[in-house]
């Protein structure tokens, strides 16, 4: 084990949400750029109220395995991380999938957009985001072909294998008998792969062994379950108002979550006891993993 | 002027949509991966009877600035071209676009799959695309700084300032009055930017220069628009069964088109006058561009 230094998580939370947003209005043009409403409808889900949790993660992961500043020329990936996930809320929440009408209190893309538009800035914020991995004016410094290994495995983790794979599984299953490993499939796929990629992105760009990317991994597949138990308990119980979406959709829909199978309160211990076990992953790292120790248990303290 | 030798276009056309076949054919899992039902929808409509017109467009531009016969390495990128290309037609036939239910024959991914499905199978082509163009294993001897200079250069001829934004100005165009300017711009970035890019990668893993590019970038524009005329010449005047769609259906919708705009035989005119001037864009190169010589002629010439 090692000491943890005194830490302000959220005064760290806050200062990186602010590097991210910074990053992200700079390489996302606004409306003076054709089609204008084409890059409003990127820029609205974009900007409406994410966390960055994933390109936190990521820069993150970075200082725990480099030096302890990030250095500019990742933030380009962090926030291609950003825009994969934003693109496949959009997507996810099309009348034709999961028909949100609100997401973080807003009305979601096709509510404001229209159905076109919607899977149009979705695709559009999906292509972007390689677009900026492979930029070459912005990545000084970082070896190419660590940035094609990076390329290679945040699109294994987006694509069939990974995220889409998981949303087809997820939307197949609505309805169907209740299965705990088939629900833990889901979720590594469609949380847990871009959760555990945003990890191992950072380290191989800031030149990380790859023992470093194994302890990194096994950190993340538990920390995208935790995350994906937290959200399924807020279904059940959360503050609407905080959560800015209606809460109790999941059993309405007939959705396969922990507290269906688990019951809530084994559900709670399950989080808590995989965010202990996924510390004890990052005890190979020193101080510097300490963001990611507190993170941790962020995940299963979050009441939004 | 170079002096063309003998040479059997359309041998050279099946030989190679043969062999990119065959890698297409490797590289896409089938129904044997999970989700079955995915693996099922992205290879129904990668293998419904495409042409395979941007991947031999790739393959050309490298012999044309390289050695004589493509190295099996540019097989993945090439490919990766045929998946964007792909994912476009199965999004632009969406009910919430295009609406159409028929393609070369077939009935349309949303027709046999449903719209959630034919929305993530579209996803999951867009991503994989760059999931192969990434791939450390298949691309050996390749520079990485040629690679990554690949993948930006496709990522921002198929996203918000290419392809993606011509959809935009494309579906928000429909019922409008016609605009030549406008009609043009459509076209480069909807049908345009891929092409020209298309011969762009395989010029630049081939170790073209930038004078090489240039050449290929000036051709690729006049045969992309030549492309397009086509298109909507065959969609007054074409064979429906030779096309497997509607005819007459550009007409009903109230679609800006050349014919719209320019009347058939001009718009014919037209079409035949950019295949002379992209052919002498090639003039600097010898005969090893025969075959981008000759496809420039096929592009008018087509039937379907």
């Amino acid at each position: 084990m090692n000491p943890e230094p005194a830490f302000d998580l959220n005064a760290y939370l806050k200062e990186r949400k602010q590097r991210i947003d910074e990053a992200l209005d700079r390489y996302l043009p606004g409306e003076e750029k054709s089609p204008a409403e084409l890059f409003k409808a990127m820029r609205y889900s974009l900007f409406a109220g994410g966390k960055r949790i994933r390109p936190i993660l990521c820069l993150a992961a970075a200082e725990t395995v480099g030096q302890s500043a990030f250095p500019d020329a990742l933030l380009p990936v962090a926030c291609a991380l950003e825009y994969i996930h934003t693109y496949s809320l959009i997507h996810d929440d099309l009348p034709a999938m999961d028909n949100d009408d609100y997401r973080r209190g807003n009305p979601t893309s096709h509510k404001v957009f229209g159905e076109a538009l919607a899977i149009l800035a979705g695709d559009a914020l999906l292509t972007e985001a390689f677009s900026l991995m492979a930029r070459v004016d912005l990545q000084v410094g970082l070896a190419a072909e660590n940035r094609l290994r990076v390329i290679s495995e945040i699109a294994t983790a987006a694509g069939a294998f990974g995220m889409v794979g998981g949303q087809v599984d997820d939307v197949q299953s609505e309805g169907k008998p209740g299965n705990l490993d088939l629900l833990n499939q889901i979720h590594a796929r469609k949380t847990g792969a871009m959760i555990v990629v945003s990890l191992r992105a950072g380290a191989i760009l800031a030149g990380g062994t790859e023992s470093d990317l194994s302890a990194l991994t096994d950190y993340g597949h538990k920390i995208g379950l935790v995350f994906q138990i937290a959200d399924d308990i807020l279904n059940v119980e959360g503050d609407r108002e905080l959560l800015g979406k209606n809460t109790g959709s999941d059993a309405t829909r007939g959705k396969m979550t922990f507290p269906n199978l688990l019951g809530l309160e084994y559900s709670r211990q399950k989080a808590f006891s995989l965010v202990e076990e996924a510390i004890s992953d990052l005890d190979v790292f020193d101080s510097r993993a300490t963001p990611l120790r507190r993170l941790a248990r962020y995940f299963v303290e979050r009441r939004f």
